[in-house]
């Protein structure tokens, strides 16, 4: 396949594992690049930078195409050391970086002076309109069926890749809503050049979790997501569980909840904990609404091949009926 | 274009103008089945079930292209006459129903002994299953970003037809999110027999609303519709203006507000002299996110022509990047 995105990143299938935190480790990433996608590593994954440098390493000792390293730019009270992670990250010869959240200008001149091409993800057609002001090389547009953080406008991918691809001239990258093949033809129809899956991958045969975290996703129907953290202003899109239905529960109460309130049960460390040990409700478990479109746990590379012949397939019959 | 919608609704084109209240008029209709598709007439827009049967005549003298009529079976104090509207519908020959709402299996039955083709339209695949189960003919299934009733679940488009079209033996018209010939490459391509567009059609020359409202939905973004009656667990996707916005303020407040509270700004009538006198702002005005795709004003043979066109460019352009 040849789109803007495969040409840009120098890959073969404009596939793209987003950064997903407590799995984008070196199995994962080496895994869909070695498939023929994009694999990423999750920066904030890693306890410290050096750490993320030897990730780097470790992924390139299982695949030797191209891979990426996501930074996700929180506001939070104690901030990474980004200025160091980007260090790691020129110094170890990446050369994608998938760049989310509030990213200062700086990091993308920065990223960009370093050779650096950059895949910014965002939730909204202003937000990529400024991105592609700034030089950001990829939109990665995320819709609001997506797993993670879709943003308050909620504005699903049918509409929002569409409204994207027609306002920017750089690539875009539909993200959310995407499993499989038929869905990555719709993607292609609606301009993107490339789709990005997160969910999808939890559920391959390589992803660093437990079976029964697996099992959960293929479980899960379309129904079984939940918003937490909207009346934060700070929405995530999470699996139905104990946890986050209590997550809701709280939040919807008279008075509401503050985040300090919910740290105890949506703490990292305990959805870490979560998905190498499988106990399913026993924290956050981060997924799309696609989740029900998961019906099995294939290899990356039978899943890209599979999406591969989908895809064709899905369009041929498509323009067959468009006579 | 030939699919198992075009055949089994004996039009040229699977575009279909779905149930609009105060909208389906004849000239509405009339204007979509000459253009090629499936134009529809919305029952309750009518006083009188007699009123309606002038409505279908009227409709015929303006085409001779099959149409349908849509009847939206409400929860509601005071019901229309269901049944007596039912007999219209079969006295004047109409072969084409969309139904939506809570529709009791005998409707079904009795459209069927008529040998009228039914098209059920619902918001999530238990209630495809469901309908299919009752012997409807297509399902019309409508994504969280769609005008009027999204339902509770909030599944959208890109999601919602897929695991309907997998799920389903019946075809599956997509409805909500598609404006244009890329949207209606997408549907097909995940597997949809056509689709289905309101929003899309109040912005064309013959849709029976006053210009500013169709230059409205030009102006407007994917980020400006409201849901309203939310917490009233009947959600309705309508335009932000200053109705909408006072009505989800009310809901807001502390304790809430009943629809009785509402009533007075969501009234029908209100709503209906609104787009009459093209005062935006006077009254509830039903808009889908996809009015953000919205940008001109066409004649309805204009638009299906030029999505048509798009489809198949769209397609093409897809196959074409799939090597």
């Amino acid at each position: 396949m040849k789109t803007r995105v495969t040409e840009a990143l120098g890959i073969r299938l404009p596939i793209v594992q987003g950064g997903m935190q407590w799995v984008g480790l070196a199995e994962m990433a080496a895994a869909v690049s070695n498939a023929g996608g994009l694999g990423t590593l999750s920066a904030l994954t890693q306890p410290t930078p050096e750490d993320l440098g030897r990730e780097i390493d470790r992924c390139r000792t299982l695949t030797d195409r191209p891979f990426g390293v996501n930074v996700t730019m929180l506001r939070t009270m104690n901030a990474p050391p980004y200025d160091r992670i980007f260090d790691v990250i020129v110094e170890h010869g990446v050369r994608i970086v998938e760049t989310a959240g509030n990213v200062p200008a700086e990091v993308f001149d920065r990223l960009r002076a370093a050779g650096v091409t950059v895949i910014h993800k965002c939730t909204s057609v202003r937000h990529a309109l400024a991105a592609e002001k700034r030089g950001v090389d990829i939109v990665s547009i995320d819709g609001f069926e997506c797993a993670g953080h879709p943003g308050e406008d909620d504005v699903p991918g049918l509409v929002l890749i569409p409204a994207a691809t027609r306002a920017l001239k750089i690539p875009v990258i539909a993200s959310g809503g995407i499993a499989d093949g038929a869905g990555m033809a719709a993607a292609l129809a609606l301009g993107a050049d490339g789709v990005n899956m997160g969910t999808r991958f939890v559920a391959t045969r390589e992803a660093p979790v437990h079976p029964r975290i697996k099992q959960a996703l293929v479980d899960a129907r379309e129904t079984d997501t939940r918003l937490m953290f909207r009346t934060l202003k700070n929405t995530a899109r999470v699996l139905r569980n104990a946890i986050s239905e209590e997550v809701v529960a709280l939040e919807r109460r008279d008075g509401g909840a503050t985040f300090d309130d919910l740290r105890p049960l949506v703490a990292g460390p305990r959805g870490r904990a979560t998905l190498a040990s499988g106990e399913v409700d026993d924290g956050v478990v981060w997924a799309g609404q696609v989740v029900g479109l998961v019906d099995d746990i294939p290899s990356c590379g039978e899943l890209l091949e599979r999406m591969v012949a989908q895809c064709r397939a899905a369009l041929a019959d498509a323009s067959r009926r468009c006579g």
